[in-house]
């Protein structure tokens, strides 16, 4: 069994952290802990696990100045970002405790016994009950929104699962100490032991797929690992829902009519979008669809140069860095396509922002898929477009996404198509803005067609991320006395219901 | 390209109908013209969604007479039967209209710009669009109910996809009559080519799957073919969901004090359940625990004669007469296992009622799965136990199931902890009735833990089977004009939404 080192990017400098990987025997405690955890932390009621998410919140907050600087160090994302992070996630753990506390997300339905077609029917109740133990697998790229106090762990507790987390090898001391912070809420609260566990390692986190505790399994990564990962869980003997959220190059639209309106501050903007985080974000844009002619190359001269001025960054890890300059390598070499600025050189595992263009003819004609996934890294491909029609053919060719963006002008006569188009590739459709930035709230959709995401129909940000970790089960004829709190008849929660197919708030 | 034959179960005779197996250019048409019909048909208003829902309805209680007579000629449940299951249809269709018209099923929730503490954030609206055309793989055993017109064709077209069904090859005459009276209804409120296909043969069904248009699969047989399909579906360049209704062998306990307070009539009931449509249901009872002692033995003396008393029946199809014979020979071979009913020797290809008893020790000590699985047809197996405790390992070792049912008495010790533990092991739950049965309504649940379904969390009956077909998208700053109806601002189709987090309905 390995030692688990932190490296830190900047330096490159890695050094234990005085533990070892999860053993398989230690994998075997949690989820056993985990199981025995499940049907007390469902039993507990709904404003004790909104409690229990305030509590994590709170402990988040209270460790804050520590976890911002370790956490710098273990990913460069430097401490603003890191800082505005953690007030992401203590707000999205508030977050699910409202959406806890608003109860629509029990569906609770009650059918009161009445005649039909096909004879009377009986009293028949429904609402959702949590699944069971949940596996999350943090990300790289988000040591703590999509990491262990993250969205999956949190929409896992708020829906009543114990979670067994698999850290990401990118920042194991945050991973270690975020999940202290959780620890310290979790016994602050009385909650079950084994409501929540971290293991550490590549054969920790597949052994947690495999194991017959964990009922679903939550994932923030590649296409390559979230394919294997689904395969996985799908090949056990009890086949299990897997929630991945992989790669996406996500396509991004300057229409003729925005360009002549405004090119140099849409390309200041994409360029700000595609830098930002050092171009570590799901949601960068990826083919950037810009008019050819004059205001087409007003927008790429704003970009490039925008995007040239942008600082050189270090790389989550050796990996991305070597991913990344692969990707830009492939990418260059495809015909058709020119560098319009990769103009500095980086120092190894430092990321350079670069800009490729092609036109969709192209595009279109690469065969093989360099220019059409997801190259994660401070990179954009311009693919210049001369009609509406090359354009509609050009973002066919152009993989599925969890985002679609379109900058338009006023009066535009390519607004409305796009926008139809776009509700049909992606999860989200943005206009007028970049896609970088994904709120926290009621309405977000973090999710889109395949391979942006392994179930289109689920979200890993917003109050829809709940549903993923839920199941729902029907009571027939059950004594009111025997009823869970969500369908007795005088609906003692005061919770939104469906009453005799009437919703009744 | 093989001839499509139908076979009366009763007299074991086959003919063709004079058409052939759907060929391979053929499904390729299909799923062309089914991607054609998407965009269109998620353009129709909801009111004409319902309407095409209501004209199927119709145009089927049309054809009433007819088809009928012809399903029982190619099923051999009988009229009384399949004219229920004909009502039921349409039924289901003018529910899954109800549930259109109602507009939950949207999911409608607009943000309007806010700030939060991660800084401002912009307008966010989300609802639930169609997924694209869907395959449904129709069952042996309803061939109305869950075949060409049924819940997951109707659920599907509710939720704005088109539809390309696989027939059953149990019943394909009534696939192509019932196809036909969909058919008419579907020209007659202008539905676009292509909103509805059928397709016959194995390769065929294998090649929906496969076919790149399709964007999710139901299916409701076995477990080893459902299996199959969805490591299928899941293998594909593009992984789709695959909504499977596997086999269930639906666990159903008597208490003690049940059975001390009405014996005779559990037993009746119970038989009542094993025999109904010879057995072939898919919420028959399972294993039927029962207590040791006399008041027990009254229950099984009653149950046994009950379905010594009940007729014997057609098969389906001669796989599942084979099945069944097959079923019951390892049951009986199992170590402490004896037969307390199988007393009529059956003709080929027809099902007579059978009944084995067993206890706790030899259920849980069955290493093989014999006693576990659903046998499909009218055999039930009685699991003797001598105390809560015995039953409680009875029930953890038994599989999870469709349904869990429980006979108590007014007062019971065992209602409680029986009620609990049903809810984890089941997607519906019964306390003092037969599982089989299972009405369309708002609160319905039909899907319950694997092996029962491949996804827990969906239903294929009742008004939430409409969700398997959906997928969320976010719309992100885009103007009131270019927003779809059921986001903008002044709600035109008068839908519950959420609006800044608050249910309005």
């Amino acid at each position: 069994v390995s030692d688990v080192a932190t490296r830190n990017p900047t330096t490159g400098e890695s050094r234990s952290l005085g533990f070892t990987e999860t053993s398989p025997s230690e994998v075997l405690g949690f989820t056993a802990l985990a199981a025995e955890a499940a049907g007390p932390l469902a039993a507990k009621p709904l404003a004790w696990r909104a409690g229990l998410l305030r509590a994590m919140a709170a402990e988040l907050e209270n460790d804050s100045d520590q976890l911002v600087v370790l956490a710098d160090s273990e990913t460069a994302l430097g401490p603003t970002r890191l800082g505005g992070e953690l007030r992401r996630t203590a707000f999205q753990l508030r977050f699910f405790a409202s959406v806890v506390d608003d109860g629509t997300f029990l569906a609770a339905s009650i059918d009161h016994p009445t005649d039909s077609p096909m004879g009377p029917l009986p009293d028949l109740r429904r609402y959702n009950v949590p699944l069971g133990p949940v596996a999350v697998f943090a990300s790289s790229n988000f040591p703590f929104a999509f990491s262990v106090p993250g969205g999956d762990t949190s929409s896992a507790i708020a829906a009543g699962c114990p979670v067994v987390i698999k850290a990401h090898p990118g920042h194991p001391g945050t991973s270690a100490a975020t999940f202290a912070a959780l620890s310290r809420a979790a016994q602050s609260v009385g909650a079950p032991d084994g409501t929540l566990g971290l293991a550490f390692g590549f054969d920790a986190g597949l052994q947690l797929v495999d194991a017959p505790q964990i009922t679903a399994v939550g994932f923030t990564g590649s296409v390559v690992a979230g394919r294997a990962l689904l395969a996985r869980a799908n090949a056990r003997p009890t086949p299990i829902p897997f929630y991945g959220e992989l790669g996406s190059a996500n396509p991004l639209v300057v229409t003729s009519a925005a360009a002549d309106e405004r090119a140099a501050d849409i390309g200041v903007a994409v360029a700000g979008s595609v830098a930002l985080g050092v171009g570590q974000f799901c949601t960068k844009p990826g083919p950037v669809f810009v008019p050819s002619g004059v205001a087409g190359d007003a927008v790429v001269t704003a970009l490039a140069a925008a995007l040239d001025a942008a600082a050189v960054g270090a790389a989550l890890t050796p990996a991305i860095a070597a991913g990344f300059n692969e990707g830009a390598r492939v990418i260059q070499e495809v015909a058709g396509v020119r560098a319009v600025t990769d103009g500095h050189d980086a120092a190894a595992g430092q990321l350079a922002p670069a800009l490729y263009e092609t036109d969709v003819a192209h595009f279109a004609a690469d065969t093989g898929s360099a220019l059409r996934e997801e190259c994660f890294g401070p990179l954009a491909l311009v693919v210049r477009f001369d009609s509406a029609e090359s354009l509609a053919h050009g973002l066919g060719v152009a993989a599925p996404a969890l985002t679609f963006s379109i900058f338009t002008a006023t009066t535009d006569d390519d607004a409305r198509w796009l926008i139809d188009l776009g509700a049909q590739r992606a999860g989200r459709l943005v206009v007028n803005a970049v896609p970088t930035g994904v709120g926290v709230s009621w309405s977000q959709q973090h999710g889109g067609p395949w391979p942006s995401t392994t179930a289109a129909a689920s979200t890993s940000v917003g109050a829809g991320a709940i549903a993923r970790w839920l199941r729902p089960v029907a009571y027939q004829g059950v004594p009111d006395e025997m009823l869970p709190e969500p369908l007795k008849e005088s609906n003692p929660l005061g919770i939104p219901r469906r009453v005799d197919g009437q919703l009744a708030i």
